[in-house]
């Protein structure tokens, strides 16, 4: 069994501990796509300057063209990495060029005979646009070529990869994973990404992650092949892809392209180099234009790598601090494909609030109705409904409205407010029951109103349209079910409150909401 | 007169080169503040290791310490800064103290002594909180004092900084740039944002910066006095803030926070570090918190600086390339506070069009109805209602879904829907104008949808509620006022085009637009 310790979780992502017979790796990792011929910053310089514990490189590349040196010095020494080495198994070259010069179990053998530490299957990729009937034949091949493995492999400690295949017909890659999961693999992998990813199809790639991960033992790390552009790696950390491989920054430096966080640039488009990297700091997009091809190459490189670990780090702090939500709705307003992919988290809401940590270190940021699908609104809403109730001497129930945790309360304004709806009302207030209509989390008894994350949140404000919606509905649902003999609703004038009220008017019968305008 | 060369705008932003007696400085600048007492990175090294070509100090402060000295050594020896030095005149201390030791006369005189840059007279700041007879005070008394400058200053190479007041009662903060702007002022700025800066009421700022830009010659660069947090550089100058000084930096180092453009963390709070500047890029916080604090605080001053400076590289690098909205979208998502303010950029929509550049060099991102406040959106539709004129042959108008550029016309999807409406429709091709219906433009006349930028950009998918809202409001307008004998509009069912077609037939008589629904 894989030994992976998992120590800190975020939505479905986790910073964990993989072992390997070369050294125990932290995740999420990104791992450099090694490539000898083509390689201008070497394994030994990414272990040393860039902290690089894990890497991966192409086993049947290397079986091709230099399998006896590779087995007789063993990977480590071949590539002159003491970290830990995974090999793909030429699946991409099959996708590639159709077929490869190798069976499946000269794949497995020579990746035992080079001493890998994760070694992947020579799987059947179903690829992009093809039938649904070609992916079942690549998803069944795949499971055969899979069930191999157990009668061939000769060694314990090398992890072995079972890629999940069926691209993107979902009920097909569900099935996939719940075949492979019954094989003893120690990681799993999502195959054949790539065209998805380099469409930017990235609402698609949400789907398809969660329909292998759903799908096979949380227990075992995933992997996603082929990762291509540091701009998605939140996205792909938040989904639980715990280790991804990219060549990205190596292919883009060679065409004399930078990479950013949001985004990709030609060299000759900067007029700044928008970066702090040792490679960007003191230098201006001049230097680098005016430097020869190999050094330029391998000084884009450097900066590319640069912007992957800084990026993984970054995640990585996000995750401590429970607002990898946060850096993904940054990720997501650097390019629209990644807001696209964001908005398919609402469909997955309630996965990733069972997977979601409760307490959390930080106070939530809101920003718009994209928010709505965070698991700390749906938890909410879910104890809101099956587990509260008000208190029983409530005979009337006050709504008002909240402007957020610093505001409410004992706020002046708040004060003000209820002074003045008492005021208007006569009520004793011995009988009342205070509630707040708090954007984006819908109705907030006031005892819970200092429990976090209620207590701890900014918002933009006014809210967009669908948070108001939804606050809405939120007030309709709970007036409802309630038995308060009344319920009546502050509303200001003028603001946001009232879209809100003109909802609920729609939505209840009038006898059901009394509102008091102020 | 000032010397001020724009030589790229975007928004309200320039990139300009602004000529001072000791060398030309190109903005938006950040002007570090430099206070020799608390100092852990000097001016020198900010001159040669990161490239500060104009920097910030109080001429107060000095002259109330080591006037003397400062006087005859000159202010760049003093500092030994052989850059651009800007000096501001202890208004920030009457607003912190209530008044200070020194007359207005007395500060004008001294910034001429140590032979300043750019000098500051001694306004009297607003502040926050205070009544409007109050801001009047202010407003009033700071127009007396800046018209004593005509007859004090003696030199002429030293450039004059006339501050605005008023502080958040938006008419003062008009009147008082109106009254500035007829005094032969050489830079304006906008004087006491801090408190509304340190409370994060960005949206307040955003009028503010509007009421006191557009009444001051765009001739004159425009300062903005405490910007504080590289998180709202962007915001700044996209408003039109050409100059600004931070000492965030540097107290913020001092307290052991590490400031990033989303904003600032606590290096306790840190396990990894999110950057790759030079700093950083080899370190992990725990080397940090193991440093002497003296050394540290240096390390992590300088850590802020870098995230500062190459902030400002990537707003320029976002002005050259047209971009700047994109990149004030991530960072409005980097803190709602600066979302908030953004929202408010809709009532400035006409203004910020009019300043806009035409033609940029990139395609448009958008990601939401924060977006519909940019300057290609209301151009377009300015243009649709102004200029246009459809086909005079045209007697049928057919609305098409569009799914943005890289789809529409060519795509097979297009073709498709087309084919399927003529077969439906049975009208001759020869007399139907095509149009589409595209977010968030509106509408798009097919012969235009090929120009700039309606051929060039992403959306994220599918639109929010308010962008719908907009789209068929367009949609409405232009069939009310259209001459067309019929108007058909093509819905496929279960897409975000049945949300329009909706919102349309309730604001149209039915026999002004069909409905075909494929």
């Amino acid at each position: 069994m894989v030994e992976f310790e998992v120590k800190s979780r975020d939505l479905l992502a986790r910073i964990g501990r993989l072992k390997t017979k070369s050294g125990t790796v932290e995740t999420p990792a990104f791992l450099p796509v090694i490539n000898m011929a083509k390689q201008s910053v070497t394994p030994r310089e990414l272990w040393e300057e860039f902290g690089c514990r894990i890497l991966i490189t192409n086993a049947y590349i290397i079986k091709k063209q230099q399998a006896e040196e590779a087995a007789k010095m063993g990977i480590h020494s071949f590539l002159d990495f003491p970290g830990a080495v995974m090999t793909d198994s030429g699946a991409y070259q099959i996708l590639a060029y159709g077929d490869i010069e190798a069976a499946p179990e000269e794949i497995i053998k020579f990746q035992e005979e080079i001493d890998t530490d994760i070694a992947t299957i020579l799987d059947l990729p179903t690829g992009w646009g093809v039938s649904k009937k070609h992916a079942e034949n690549t998803v069944r091949e795949t499971i055969n070529r899979a069930k191999m493995l157990e009668e061939l492999k000769t060694r314990s400690d090398i992890l072995w990869v079972g890629p999940i295949q069926g691209g993107r017909y979902l009920d097909l890659v569900a099935k996939s994973a719940r075949e492979m999961s019954r094989i003893p693999f120690d990681i799993h992998a999502l195959g054949s990404p790539t065209p998805v990813m380099e469409r930017y199809i990235f609402d698609l790639l949400v789907d398809m992650i969660f329909a292998a991960k759903l799908n096979v033992p949380f227990s075992r790390p995933f992997h996603l092949f082929g990762a291509g552009h540091p701009f998605m790696f939140a996205l792909a950390v938040a989904l639980g892809c715990d280790l991804f491989d990219s060549a990205a920054y190596n292919i883009f430096a060679q065409d004399d392209r930078y990479l950013t966080t949001y985004g990709t640039v030609r060299l000759e488009e900067l007029e700044y180099l928008p970066c702090s990297c040792p490679v960007c700091y003191k230098r201006d997009p001049r230097d680098l234009r005016e430097m020869p091809k190999n050094e330029r190459e391998a000084e884009l490189t450097r900066h590319n790598l640069y912007v992957c670990f800084s990026e993984i780090r970054r995640i990585k702090q996000a995750i401590i601090e429970g607002r990898l939500w946060e850096h993904l709705m940054m990720r997501a307003h650097g390019h629209p494909s990644i807001l696209q992919a964001m908005k398919r988290l609402k469909d997955y809401g309630d996965i990733l609030e069972r997977h979601s940590p409760i307490v959390k270190r930080s106070g939530l940021f809101f920003f718009s109705s994209i928010d709505l699908a965070r698991p700390e609104v749906i938890r909410h809403n879910g104890r809101l409904r099956e587990r509260y109730s008000p208190p029983e001497k409530a005979e009337v129930l006050i709504l008002f409205p909240s402007f957020g945790p610093r505001r409410t309360g004992r706020s002046r304004r708040y004060k003000r407010i209820l002074a003045d709806a008492y005021a208007k009302l006569q009520i004793d207030k011995g009988q009342v029951h205070e509630c707040f209509y708090v954007p984006p989390f819908g109705v907030v008894p006031k005892e819970l109103s200092d429990v976090y994350p209620l207590s701890q949140f900014e918002i933009a404000r006014p809210p967009d349209a669908e948070t108001i919606k939804y606050v809405a509905q939120r007030i309709v649902e709970y007036v409802k079910k309630s038995r308060y003999e009344r319920r009546i609703m502050i509303v200001e004038s003028g603001t946001w409150q009232e879209e809100i009220a003109q909802i609920c008017k729609e939505n209840l019968k009038e006898e059901s909401l009394e509102f008091i305008t102020l």
